[in-house]
């Protein structure tokens, strides 16, 4: 069973799952690179490869996007959620899910080889799950995120995403979700409703502006081509986001993620929502958005021990260039 | 020159750097590596190749160990202060010093082929170079680190560390500094006192054990092998280390980089250290310490968009390989 234990001077929690070591690959003096001459088990035809089906689109009885238990997960979904102390540290039994959305039946390696009602498909897919994990009480988060190349954390070239469900909010969420929450108190509206309002009104870090959400490149965006997506109409969770807006939500993923692989040749990424706790019902001072975050530049000591990082491209000469890029 | 701009969702800055784009290794859809044919600017007989030297430990005649500006900085040491807002958002001038610390004048690629009493010239720099940027009333906070190999983010191969001195405490200082201020209004102690205390009681996670400090994998350790080193009795700030402790830690830092370096294959790593902002005398309530993160795992965009790390490798098994292993 894993531990998710928090280290006392930063907040933060760990998963401690030494399960996972058995994959060669995890832990090497050097990266291994991942072998490509086995059979692809995410595509049609292999599903026996993978773990039990947790749920599926189908069109005439064929999957189109797969949802399924990951093979090697951080977190165990059985057991109890047993919280306990030693000494002045704080752990927990490593409960949660560990899912795979695998996205297309065919051996596509971007999201933009989809068109866009197979995106819509797999974000209702992220919504579905979200949605059912709601129901187990043990779990207060779920992350989705999608690792695209080795560089970026890939151990498979079939495009998936994953979503991990977890006892406890994530630090670096849970400080969003705070500062939001001192905003509110201050000015009585949700600071990412303002953000869109003043992204709107400026211009200048914009990338696509749709009827109903934005995608731009943040005032203080951390990496060269760091592109935020939300929601213009404020909404705490991801998983309220009314199906009627997934198709023009799947345009604008879709085509914010081809204007990045344009622009940076491919690069490897990475994409991940942020939403509101599972526990919750609805909040007025948290709003969900994607954070997609190319991976081009390498991160030194600086940026991971003190969470300051330097940007060498600034947002709005990033912003001009996707809008010009075609896609 | 460069801005410095606060995200207000995350609270975090990033310094927004366009200067440092002209490196052509900065940017680029494929990480590009280190040139090594050039001669380095590193070694002795090519001081005219750095900009001007700030500092430096000599022997008869010889320097030791150097400190020069750094020749593609973050930050100008040069101008004023200006903070402003652009709306909703916080931004200032990019003022800060950056600095490099040529740790030997031979071509050493890793700090563990100096001896004890080199290292300690280093320490002893860092030491100097705090003291002195203490007395620049713009920058309130130091931060010394260490990249080493181009996956850790190391642009010269020449055994060398950094130091970016900034205007505002980095977020991840300022909140174990919150934290601990917390801890301390309810216990009545020092957080990091109390974990050397246990850490020394339990010995599960230690690795080097010297009269005056400890060296140990912490509870929840992000990456496998991350080792931190911390005085045993309480201290704020680095920089107010007594000289007559230098050597001591001189040795405790070499021997864990070195047990490091042994156990993984001489990986990339990175140091850094996590200390008390320079505007402030000495805190109660937080204690300075070292991190030593090495990079053998890749981080995804899971870690990256969550603060929640999943390592593969328990502390206890790292320290347990590491108290073991030659160096």
């Amino acid at each position: 069973m894993p531990e998710l234990r928090r280290d006392p001077v930063a907040g933060r929690w760990v998963i401690i799952a030494s399960e996972r070591a058995k994959r060669p690959d995890d832990f090497a003096g050097e990266l291994a690179p991942t072998p490509r001459n086995l059979p692809c088990a995410f595509c049609a035809g292999n599903e026996s490869m993978t773990p039990q089906e947790i749920m599926a689109v189908r069109s005439g009885g064929a999957w189109k996007v797969r949802v399924v238990a990951n093979k090697f997960p951080a977190l165990m979904v059985e057991g109890d959620l047993s919280k306990r102390g030693d000494g002045m540290y704080d752990l927990m039994n490593g409960v949660g899910a560990h899912e795979v959305i695998i996205e297309s039946p065919r051996h596509e390696v971007s999201i933009t080889s989809l068109n866009d009602g197979d995106v819509r498909d797999v974000l209702w897919l992220y919504k579905q799950r979200l949605l059912d994990l709601r129901n187990d009480y043990r779990l207060v988060y779920g992350l989705v995120f999608k690792n695209v190349k080795d560089k970026a954390g890939a151990s498979m070239e079939h495009t998936h995403s994953q979503l991990i469900a977890t006892p406890i909010v994530p630090l670096q969420v849970e400080q969003e979700i705070r500062r939001c929450s001192e905003y509110f108190d201050y000015r009585g509206r949700c600071l990412l409703c303002d953000m869109v309002m003043q992204e709107m009104q400026s211009g200048a870090r914009m990338v696509m502006d749709s009827p109903n959400f934005i995608a731009f490149e943040p005032f203080a965006a951390r990496f060269p081509f760091e592109t935020h997506l939300m929601p213009k109409r404020h909404m705490s969770h991801f998983e309220a986001t009314d199906d009627a807006l997934l198709p023009e939500l799947a345009r604008v993923l879709r085509t914010s993620i081809a204007k990045i692989e344009a622009a940076l040749n491919q690069p490897p990424y990475n994409y991940l929502i942020h939403t509101s706790p599972l526990n919750v019902r609805s909040l007025d001072h948290y709003h969900w958005h994607f954070e997609i975050i190319p991976r081009i530049t390498r991160v030194a000591g600086f940026e991971w021990g003190s969470g300051f990082y330097i940007n060498t491209v600034p947002p709005e000469q990033a912003a001009a260039f996707l809008r010009e890029v075609r896609a």
